[in-house]
This record gives structure tokens, sequence and C-alpha cells, in this order.
């Protein structure tokens, strides 16, 4: 085999890596800026985080088409091909939480229509640990660290008892004061997509340690969010 | 290049869309179980869909392990290619929409603790729109039919709508009776996990789309969810 075929391939996975690379850093920065917009009460900072998911489609149909031509013209084997359909796949999480940052977006400027509900603390609080979470995700990926992916997949527990408190919190405050329901259901749905853009760094973290070690991380992963099965009843 | 491995691959192909449709076919009984627990108030059907799930991943593993093989010693290109790719991104649709089953199921049982709230009907209507739009993406599949294909596609927006109008409803409940909220709140989780199996009936539709004619459904889908910008505020 000719070394510049060789080359190329490595320069080709270079540039998919890349654009993986890009498409992550604008969704940290988008899922940072929803958690702002929602803190401060902001909705220009919101409109922008809405605008900005366009290009992370874009760049998710960059990565699509590039993986089906390194398939088709590569014919990549074993790891290679498994960081080929590895960004496939991650890419398809990364453009879900861009998705996930822009509704939390459009419920901000929701919010700002109406007076502020009591608790807007536990979630951007939830939304600092996810940010957490999918920083380290993407360090582990351009570092290709194994090790690091499962610390991450991890942590995610914390995120799904932390999202199961909050969700009983504002049922609560739903019940207090029936002026409190509109904000907080829209509350109740950042607090998901929050959780959501958690489980989907914890698909990446799945991914990439497959993708790495070539061995699924196939152990059940411990799950906190029992929230689907809460009653919360009325005091009187 | 000898018949026998030309014969292989076509072998393969039959049975990567074969686990498709088994995969299909699990997540359509899935969807309608899910709805009549609801609409029957029945635990036990909801344990059934909760328990099923299982097999659901599960074949999605062995789709992901066919693709990657097929990948990798067959090597595709063009349509084989886009059929093997198309099977590896519609099973992880599957595999959402029987996450989204499942939840639904989970909230059965807690909706069964507490007495029923009025407005029921409307999810189980807007569950059986959506489990007819999922019964003719899976159609247009077997069939490879790509107008079949942009049919459902455009079908996505009436569930949208269905939904941004039973948001306010519920959240309408709400501000009536406090004892109103644990129920509908659980059902307006029900409604966006059907909300969002529509949306991903629509991906399997563009995925079934371009592997069929090789062109991409590019035109932006028009959008008719606008809950995430709703408010409602109570009457007094």
């Amino acid at each position: 085999m000719p070394t510049h075929t060789v080359k190329s391939f490595d320069e080709e996975l270079k540039r998919l890596m890349n654009l993986i690379s890009q498409m992550g850093g604008l969704v940290e920065t988008q899922v940072q800026d929803c958690i702002q917009s929602l803190a401060k009460r902001d909705s220009t900072i919101a409109e922008r985080v809405i605008q900005g998911d366009l290009k992370i489609d874009s760049l998710e149909h960059d990565v699509n088409d590039l993986t089906v031509r390194m398939l088709a013209l590569r014919q990549p084997l074993a790891e290679d091909l498994r960081r080929v359909v590895g960004a496939l796949k991650i890419s398809a999480d990364l453009e879900r939480i861009g998705d996930y940052a822009a509704n939390i977006s459009k419920r901000s400027v929701a919010l700002n229509q109406v007076p502020p509900a009591r608790p807007a603390t536990g979630i951007p609080r939830m939304g600092r640990m996810v940010q957490q979470i999918l920083k380290e995700v993407l360090d582990a990926y351009v570092e290709q660290d194994a090790e690091k992916a499962l610390l991450v997949w991890r942590r995610d527990e914390e995120v799904d008892e932390m999202y199961t408190s909050l969700f009983r919190e504002l049922l609560t405050y739903m019940m207090e004061d029936p002026r409190n329901i509109t904000p907080c259901t829209h509350l109740l749905f950042m607090a998901k997509n929050i959780e959501r853009i958690g489980d989907h760094a914890t698909n990446i973290a799945e991914t990439l340690y497959y993708q790495v070690t070539g061995r699924p991380l196939t152990a059940e992963r411990p799950k906190g969010d029992t929230s689907a099965f809460t009653v919360v009843e009325p005091e009187n």
C-alpha cells in the first residue's frame, strides 16, 4: 500500500476528530449560555443560543458526509472503523445536546414574561454539574482516554438524583400557589432537558470507551432518576 | 468477484433489514401497550412494557454488531453503504422510542396511585396518531418507499400542534385544583414523550428517504410545537 494513501486516511481522521471537537466546543458554550440565560433572566443570551443551534446542525451534516465518504473510499478496519462509526454516533449525541440547550433557552424567554418563581437556583446548580460532565467527556475524547470516559459514565447517577429531588421540589411549589404553575412547568422541563444532556454525555462516554478499548461498557448503569414514579400530594 | 461473496452480502443485508423490522414490530407493540396502560389505568400492561424494553435494547446491540461487521468485512458502497449506515441510525431511533414507551408506562404506574385527573382522553388520541405514523414509516421501510417516507415526514406537524394544545389544557387543569398537579405533570411528560416518539418516527423517515434516493430531505420541517414559549396565567 503506498504511504500517501495511509497518510491521507490519517489526515481525514484528524479532520473528523477536529470536526467533533469543534462541535463539542460549540455545544459546551451553548449549554453554558442557556444556563446563564436562565440564571440571569437574560433573553438576549437565550436568543443567541436559539440562533446558534443552526451551526451545530450544519456541523453534524459535515460529520455525516465525511464519515460516509471515509467508509466508502477508505474502507477502514478495526480501531479506525470504530473511530469513524464512533464519530457518527458522538455527533448525533452532540446535536441532541444542542437541541436541548436551544429548548432551555426558549423556555427562558417564556419565563422572563412572568414574575420569577422561587426555586431558580437548583436548576443552574444541576446545569453546572452537567456542564462539568460534558467538559470532561469532551476532554476524554480529545485525549482518547477510556479511563476518563469511565469516570464520566459513573457520574451520571448524581445528575439523576438531583433531578428527582428537583422534580419533587417543583411540584410542591406548584401546589403552594397556582401562579407558580406556568413557571415551574417550564423549570420542570428545563430540569428534564438538563438531565437528558447528562444522558447524552454518558452515551458519548460509552461510545468513546468502546472506540478506544474495543469492549462495550455492558454493565447496567446505576439509575438514580426515579421521578417517573413520583407522587406528591397537596397538603390540604 | 466470486458470486457467493455478493450473495452473502445480500443475505447479511436481508438479515439486517429483518432485524430492523423485528425491532420495529416490537416497538410498535410497546407504543400501543403504553397508550393502553394509560387509557385503561392498567399497571399490569405497564409493567410488561417496562420489562419488554430490554429485548429492544438487545436487538439494537445486534444491529450495531452486524453493521460494524458488514462495514469491516464487506466494505459496501453507494446504496448498500447507505442501507447499512441507515440501519445503524434507524435502530438508534427505535431504541429511543422504546425508552419513551417504557417511561410512559412508569408514569402510568404512578398515575394509578392517585384518583384520575380529568383530561385522560387527549393523550390517548395523540398516542394513536403517533402509533399510526410509526406504523406507516415502518411499512415504508419494509417497502423501501421514499414517497411514503416523505408523507410520514410531513405529518409530524399535526402531532406538534396537538401537543401544544394539550400542554395549555393541562396547565389550566393544574390551576383549577392543586390535586391535579401531580397527575397532570405526569400527563405533561407523557404528552412530551409521545411528541418525541413522533420526532423519532420523522427521523426514520428522513434516514429512509436518504437511503433510497441518495438525496437528503434538506428543507426545514414545519415546526408546530410552540409549547416551549407558552405562558398560561391563573384566572384569579
